[in-house]
């Protein structure tokens, strides 16, 4: 057997599509839930997206995640509102948390909307970029577990909180900025530990928290932020915008979906709608993004092996190549998947 | 002669308003950037502060920066506008939006506002904390010009661009997030230079971009961004915001107040405000922010030597000191400061 299967994404959207719906979720939903993820891989990052499909399966199952939420506003005013995502699939709550800011920026030409009660939304870029097909900004956060280590402590003391940003280019690239505030994700502490190779002090701690460069000892412990308290400052504020000023949970507040499967894990997110166009015309904008990039892709460079990429440039490329070589699984994430259509009952299988 | 000189807050002020009148600024405005670059230095942020007073004392007096701005919206509408700053000191002008913003987001609950022809304004977090002294969450970001280069570049591509966040606690300690996006600040290599060390190779490069341990060689060339892509991208995010969408200038447009000390630098900035008060009580409020605090105070350590803060909080506790026992000031920069008072003609020297 091959190490890797590569499934187009077409099959793989409708296979999920039908997983979800036998959860009990919606035909719009199951259909947005399985295009999310397999945009996730298109794009190439594969640490979310059809991964993580399992996990959601069995806790949908489980009604750990509402396959039928009532996802509406409970606070704010004018263009700030917090809504409630009633425990559904973080990838319904932040659709419809973003529909609502783009709603309001619509009319206010910024917004920003709040929720509460939803769960892990995969890629925080999928949401950004849907204000950006709208010729919106978008920026989008997420609080998640406690994972990252404040230099100097023994515990994780706040999450890794994502942060995305897109921007309307009116052109072929998309502008779309998606990280996390740790140094590194999990998956490079694996990869060097694989390797035998060491890691730089500064990405991860042992179990005790105190700095180590093997990748083993860092894969027992914890995660480190970003350039220090930068990035951890950063995950506060994303932290405080996503679950303290919404009403919801923060810090130890939410709960691991991997400690706690059976359990809600009261996810916050906060997004940030911004209309340009009522500071420029579409074909000022249009020529200015251009020209941003432009000065980018012409920056001299001292190393050839490297290509100055706009944020998001390199996931659009492995999005055409995937769109047409389809998308590389893992034969054990096939094999679970194949598993979980036989169990659940799909009418075909992937 | 000894090293540093301290000088109460109130007298170097007093001693600021003064210089700053004499330039032709109006008693607002000259009072308000003694206040601010004072403050500045409260906080213990020297790099920043009455150290630039020099050098804007010079811009006013040349007239690249306009002492009488007229600072007006230009653009928007809604919760969003941009104005321009006409040229006038960064300080007045990012006072003004942020007044701006603040009376927006008073009507809207979350405004942004955007400003060009702008030029340095010290310290982001002066603007933030405006925001929290008004019960509301401030965001401020600027873009500078060029300094951080991207790894394989061999030229700087963007600015280390800061960003301030500052939440209202409703308590002694104040939440003020403020940092820049290069890994570290110019100072930083100095030192390892005076002390004969090493730094980091994600620090700096050489002059031809790169990567260097020899703090001489990093002076001599480039800043590299905090987290590599992870700063660079937020960096652009943060150009695009300040310069791109406002119809202002961005990447090199800007220009340097140190290689043209004779043309307005052209800075742009954008201040997002977002009001809580309109998601919950202001005692809901305060609980909520004295938990996330406590939270983080008692969270336990391995390094003993460390203590847990919160962002803001060794600003506060410094200019508790200061406030106390002045401000240190070198004795090259009194020097400097006592021959500009005798030769702008103050009434009484520092």
């Amino acid at each position: 057997m091959p190490e890797t299967i590569n499934i187009t994404h077409k099959k793989l959207e409708k296979f999920l599509t039908e997983l979800f719906a036998i959860t009990g979720m919606n035909a719009e939903d199951s259909s947005w839930c399985a295009e999310a993820m397999v945009k996730t891989n298109l794009w190439g990052v594969d640490s979310h997206g059809v991964l993580r499909a399992p996990d959601y399966l069995k806790r949908l199952t489980s009604r750990a995640i509402n396959p039928t939420p009532k996802i509406e506003t409970v606070r704010g005013g004018g263009a700030l509102e917090t809504m409630t995502g009633d425990d559904g699939m973080g990838y319904v709550v932040g659709k419809a948390a973003m529909n609502r800011a783009i709603e309001l920026a619509e009319k206010y030409n910024i917004s920003a909307v709040g929720v509460t009660n939803s769960n892990h939304f995969g890629a925080a870029g999928l949401y950004a970029q849907m204000a950006a097909e709208r010729d919106m900004i978008g920026m989008v956060m997420t609080n998640v577990i406690p994972n990252v280590v404040a230099p100097g402590g023994s515990r994780p003391i706040t999450g890794n909180n994502p942060l995305a940003v897109a921007v309307p280019t009116f052109g072929d690239i998309p502008f779309v900025f998606d990280i996390s505030l740790s140094n590194v994700a999990g998956g490079k502490l694996l990869l060097a530990s694989k390797k035998g190779e060491k890691i730089p002090f500064d990405w991860a701690t042992d179990k005790d928290g105190r700095p180590t460069d093997d990748p083993d000892k860092g894969f027992e412990g914890f995660l480190l932020p970003v350039g220090g308290h930068k990035g951890l400052g950063l995950s506060y504020v994303i932290d405080i915008l996503s679950g303290l000023i919404t009403g919801g949970v923060f810090q130890f507040g939410i709960k691991s979906m991997y400690k706690h499967p059976n359990d809600p894990s009261l996810t916050g997110h906060f997004m940030i709608v911004i209309n340009p166009l009522i500071l420029m015309s579409r074909d000022e904008m249009q020529t200015r993004m251009a020209e941003f990039r432009e000065t980018i892709k012409t920056s001299p460079m001292w190393d050839d092996s490297r290509e100055m990429m706009q944020p998001g440039e390199i996931e659009h490329k492995t999005q055409q190549e995937r769109i047409k070589n389809g998308i590389p699984i893992s034969a054990q994430l096939y094999e679970d998947l194949v598993a979980l259509g036989t169990k659940m009952g799909v009418s075909e299988n992937i």
